[in-house]
């Protein structure tokens, strides 16, 4: 009866030979402990406290589309993943209910996969997220798709930026990018980008607090700072005027302003606020970087979308859409 | 902005190369029509009626390993990926709040990617469960991961399981088996073994019906009758005695008794409720077939498990503990 001693819902049919599945299984929940939890049934049962939301999303990392063997440890791959998945839950200023996953896992990383537990397990740890239920199935290339779930009494979305609100973004701006690019010339990247890339932060405890003092907007730097504010320009139909020289104030050492425009998969906030929300008190408040990087206009004539002030009228800042290392 | 415009939370990064990401999103959403709910943001907002509880599952389908491709079209490789993960919310009892997809799409399954989608919505509608949120990414292998989101005030497990209890199936079994028999010969199976194969319906709204009743335990039989009801007699602690003529009448015509009992990936319901309860009336309330198959006894010396009625004092059935067809 090995699935009935799972404490949560892990299916493992049709995975790795016949007994095998139950002991992957059985092994990633040993390295988990108390971080599982479920009812072993078909399906995990939660509560949702009273007045609150429920905010879920769903994050798939596949093997050479989102990360690279060679570049990160198995550890580093499995924390990769579920604090991308997490930081949509940072990006609603929802507090972590709990995760699900789903991994395909090829013989050629069956022997990874504890320490790939490990990394999933260490950013479900620090967000505070129990592991709740999951499915391990053989496949052809390694594949973790984490769904989060939590809960928030009023998420904040991307459509609540007003003219007059200032834009902020937390942390350093562009190491990944810059780790990317040396990767990628198969250099070794600084060690300061590397771990910016490697070990990203899912602001869940920081977003909470900014939305507390009044965030209207909130998106993660999934995509890169100017992209992900053109979704919120869009859908709060407005204008952002960003000044270059606080974006390249927010870089990290030795990025340029184009570099903390593009940089992508730093899970860092950028948000809106009124001023008077003084968000900048995070700093002393939790210990991370905030900065003011620009302000909120009316759409106007011209459209919305995301501009650098002093680069002329009605001139875009004119970055790609995505990041999109490994598109083919 | 093409992420803006989406109704629900679709990522789509480093998918299917510029443009093309959001354009296969798109004409997916397209297909699903007013099946899709959200917000358009990092995560979809939901919410969970008071008094109910939050039911949740994961369920990856992958190329090779759950199907494959020769076997099946891509409409119904879309639906029973959605239907599987389906029927772990109705083994629950649970009323479907959403459902979250992560696809994998190599560029071989590129074209045929709207027929899936054409599959999953069939599955998602015949459910009652809107589309809420997803992430589309290229790979080496066709991989639908689906998450199920539920509500129930009172979810049915697997450990509510009674002795004198009685034991009861929906449906009719074998089919799946033995459609899987003749597809691994090369043949061309039986139209009504194929259906029950390609197009099984999750006992969402028979799950309810059920449980209103007076079940008292529930399982969906995805492993096979006697793998899946193990599970039952091991959480809920008692024996269950099957009536093997019982079981061998609540087959599919021309299946045996051994494919009744080892038939996975049937999605019927395999349930334990007091003969007081008298749920054989969901034939004529729902007109789906329910046999009762069996009773629950105390686990008593020898143990729990599952044993056929004249087997012998003591005798188990000795069957493969999952659905096994593709373990490599």
């Amino acid at each position: 009866m090995p699935r009935d001693e799972l404490p949560a819902r892990w299916a493992a049919h049709h995975a790795l030979g016949p007994g095998r599945e139950f002991d992957a299984v059985r092994a990633m929940l040993a390295r988990w402990g108390d971080l599982t939890r479920g009812v072993g049934d078909d399906a995990a049962v939660l509560d949702v406290p009273p007045g609150e939301r429920l905010v879920v999303s769903t994050d798939a990392s596949v093997e050479d589309r989102h990360f690279r063997r060679a570049w990160l440890t198995p550890g580093e791959i499995g924390y990769r993943a579920a604090t991308a998945a997490l930081s949509d839950l940072a990006a609603m200023a929802a507090r972590p209910l709990g995760l699900l996953l789903a991994i395909t896992v090829p013989g050629s990383w069956r022997d990874d996969l504890e320490a790939i537990a490990d990394g999933i397990g260490d950013a479900a740890r620090a967000a505070g997220a129990p592991i709740v239920g999951g499915d391990l199935s053989g496949g052809r290339e390694l594949a973790i798709t984490v769904t989060v779930l939590g809960t928030a009494a009023s998420p904040v979305g991307r459509d609540g930026a007003r003219a007059g609100d200032a834009v902020y973004a937390t942390g350093r701006l562009g190491g990944p990018l810059l780790a990317l690019r040396a990767l990628e010339r198969g250099e070794r990247p600084d060690a300061a980008y590397r771990d910016r890339f490697a070990r990203p932060r899912a602001r869940i405890a920081e977003a909470r607090w900014l939305a507390e003092r009044g965030a209207t907007a909130m998106i993660d730097v999934s995509d890169g700072l100017a992209a992900d504010l053109r979704h919120v320009a869009a859908a709060s139909g407005v204008r952002i005027v960003l000044d270059p020289d606080s974006v390249a104030a927010a870089a990290v050492s030795g990025a340029e302003l184009a570099d903390a425009l593009a940089s992508g998969e730093e899970y860092e906030l950028a948000l809106t606020a009124p001023r008077s929300a003084r968000v900048e008190a995070l700093e002393a408040a939790l210990g991370v970087a905030i900065a003011r990087i620009g302000r909120v206009e009316e759409a106007g004539a011209g459209g919305g979308g995301v501009e650098l002030a002093g680069a002329g009228e009605g001139a875009r800042v004119d970055l790609p859409r995505g990041h999109d290392h490994f598109s083919s």
